[in-house]
């Protein structure tokens, strides 16, 4: 096999997508769904697939395809990402599945190989939720669990719904909903992506393959004393919320530790968020992560305890609703072990099976059709940062391992 | 003495203000300086004046005075408050002060008072700070302890600065500066507050003397850390800011508590604040205030070494800068005393002589002219509040003080 290096096409997607986006400031990327940036990468995606004769088209919920070979035919070997970003995100969560997928193409073309299954290449619209707080919206919508009511209720935080801004971007919103003809075509469905922790630097492998996404839920805890003035209220008359929700954050980090699990509180809104007043409302929101259900429950459980006794010292109303919940979810183990079994014959060294603690598209497809993931080497582990990094070698090894992976899964 | 609810001018001045710049959703007061609900309060300031025949003008700095009598005479005695509020604020910080002049010029006018000092009721200019940050920017600038470059810097959430906001309220801001012509001729001010805490509630007492204003501050703690993803980052891997933040909070109560100070943590702002990241800066603020100055170091200095110890641990970075910082006020004694002896001689039961953690424009003036404060009995104590409140008996008896004092010092 050849370096997909060879062909400058690697790199000039890498040089065009660069500039996309990005925040001077920051460095990172603001590349929320339907915005101009999220149109920019679009009209890059489009481009790609004509520059290499592929089939272009969008579908009724924005996602964008790419089709070698007729679709009609069925049992589709389909592989992509997203393109969208978080906040100041990094420059590979996403794009890195979008270029490795043209580029595994290009490589398989450069070797002769001869499809014998029709290939996709794909780009899931706001797979992030920057914009609209829901994650994996394009995705969502096609497997018809995110009705089309509740995403037309779906707005921003400039209260323009996600109808709205499809318009304003040139994406006729009128026919989102289910797509079952469109699933029922893929036979596979295999994302790469930069992986988002460690695991790989730790067991100095270049890429990975996953196992199950952890089961996941963000939960919001809403903490209400009695706002005051910050000099004259004694202590003894307060009923300050910030105390309670400083103790849950701490119980948050002791429960996850003792549990093997993640619980972050990353978000808050505190009102009125004056220097000189006791606030009357903390409000926070709990993500919290494990490698199964049982763990995660007894972790928030916990974390919950934990607020509630502080409230009652304190004199505070609590509540705490769970905002959304996405259950373990286990990778087709027929289409895993498959790919194993090609990177095992054609890598240098196989592949490790790992777990992952992040949201994808390919966990939200499973419900629908079998799906896989590939990961390449974080050096650092840090994710939805500007400082999120993989090595050109490793990206290399990435491109690699899925070419090899649909041509045997496309080819034989 | 009548009551000052005979005349009915109490009652509908309270009428006039209470729908002005009230959230319909909090019932709490968003008086801002310089917005519209701003400009509603200066115009009943006006229509108030001029009602009474008084002398309207609005100094270089934006307050506003009435003045009975001629200024040029000099050793004037002036009283007054501010209009403006706190986010979600009560109905009684500031507005009480105002009210409380009116009635009790009201009142002595009834009564058939000669004045022999001129007379001026005032309503200072941003006394909350509540939109640029620092509190007390009309009589800061008057008494030149806020210099002219210094409040050109000041800008609100939205980037505009004070003398833009002030252009735009219709105020010209280009002459505003130290006022020292109009200190000279006053010879006593006299600042009429709904207290702020519960001390008279304890006492049994309608109505207090201030002795003095404690020192106060606040500080920016900015912890430092690493975003990055809250699902896939190992808890071993994470430079969390939100975790020292939190212990911080605690510190801070636990150091006030054994100091017999008061420490707040009110106000925060998070990045990036997305459910699903380690924040990467956790920026906050701390306010203090101590009876005295060897306390308030005490318990400030101890909060920033649990910061310290905190970021050390976790590997983030601290900054602790203090942003403002007022010493102790202690009150003209003469004035005082004078003041003492007058309510002792007028009222039932002779009124107590309280301290107080909050800062007011009575404060700042103190360190040009004589000063001194009158406070109302607040039942609960709460403020900064839409739940602030005193009884109408209490305001009444307020009212009832404040003429006597201004009879026994403009009167004589």
């Amino acid at each position: 096999m050849t370096s997909p290096a060879e062909g400058d096409s690697f790199h000039r997607m890498w040089a065009d997508l660069r500039p996309i986006g990005r925040a001077a400031a920051t460095g990172g990327y603001r590349r929320h769904a339907w915005t101009g940036a999220d149109a920019d990468c679009r009209t890059w995606f489009r481009e790609q697939a004509e520059a290499r004769g592929l089939a272009y088209e969008t579908d009724r919920n924005g996602n964008q395809w790419a089709w070698l070979g007729d679709p009609a035919q069925g049992d589709a070997v389909v592989t992509g990402s997203h393109l969208d970003s978080v906040p100041d995100g990094g420059a590979f969560d996403g794009p890195l599945g979008v270029v490795s997928a043209f580029a595994a193409l290009d490589e398989l073309r450069r070797e002769g190989a001869r499809f014998t299954r029709p290939l996709a290449i794909t780009n899931f619209g706001d797979e992030e939720g920057a914009r609209f707080g829901l994650a994996c919206v394009g995705s969502r919508l096609t497997a018809g669990v995110l009705s089309r009511e509740a995403a037309h209720a779906l707005t921003d935080a400039d209260g323009i719904s996600l109808p709205r801004a499809m318009e304003e971007a040139g994406h006729d919103p009128s026919a989102i909903g289910p797509d079952p003809e469109r699933l029922a075509r893929i036979g596979a469905y295999v994302e790469l992506h930069v992986e988002q922790g460690r695991a790989l630097d730790l067991t100095g492998d270049p890429v990975g393959i996953a196992s199950a996404i952890w089961p996941h839920g963000r939960w919001r805890f809403d903490f209400r004393g009695e706002a005051n003035h910050a000099g004259t209220t004694r202590l003894a008359d307060r009923r300050d919320p910030m105390l309670g929700y400083a103790e849950t954050v701490l119980a948050a980090r002791r429960e996850a530790e003792a549990a093997g699990a993640v619980a972050t509180f990353g978000k808050i809104a505190v009102e009125p968020n004056g220097v000189n007043a006791i606030p009357s409302l903390i409000r926070s929101w709990l993500d919290s992560r494990a490698p199964d259900q049982a763990g995660l429950d007894t972790v928030v459980a916990a974390i919950e305890q934990a607020a509630k006794e502080c409230a009652r010292r304190d004199g505070l109303d609590l509540s705490v609703v769970r905002e959304s919940f996405t259950p373990v979810v286990e990778f087709d183990h027929v289409l895993r072990d498959e790919i194993a079994g090609i990177l095992a014959a054609r890598l240098p060294a196989p592949a490790p099976v790992l777990g992952t603690g992040a949201g994808h598209d390919a966990g939200i497809l499973s419900t629908a059709v079998p799906t896989a993931m590939l990961f390449v080497r974080n050096p650092t582990g840090i994710s939805h940062s500007p400082a999120e990094f993989a090595a050109e070698d490793d990206c290399v090894a990435g491109v690699r391992a899925l070419a090899a992976v649909l041509e045997g899964l496309a080819c034989r």
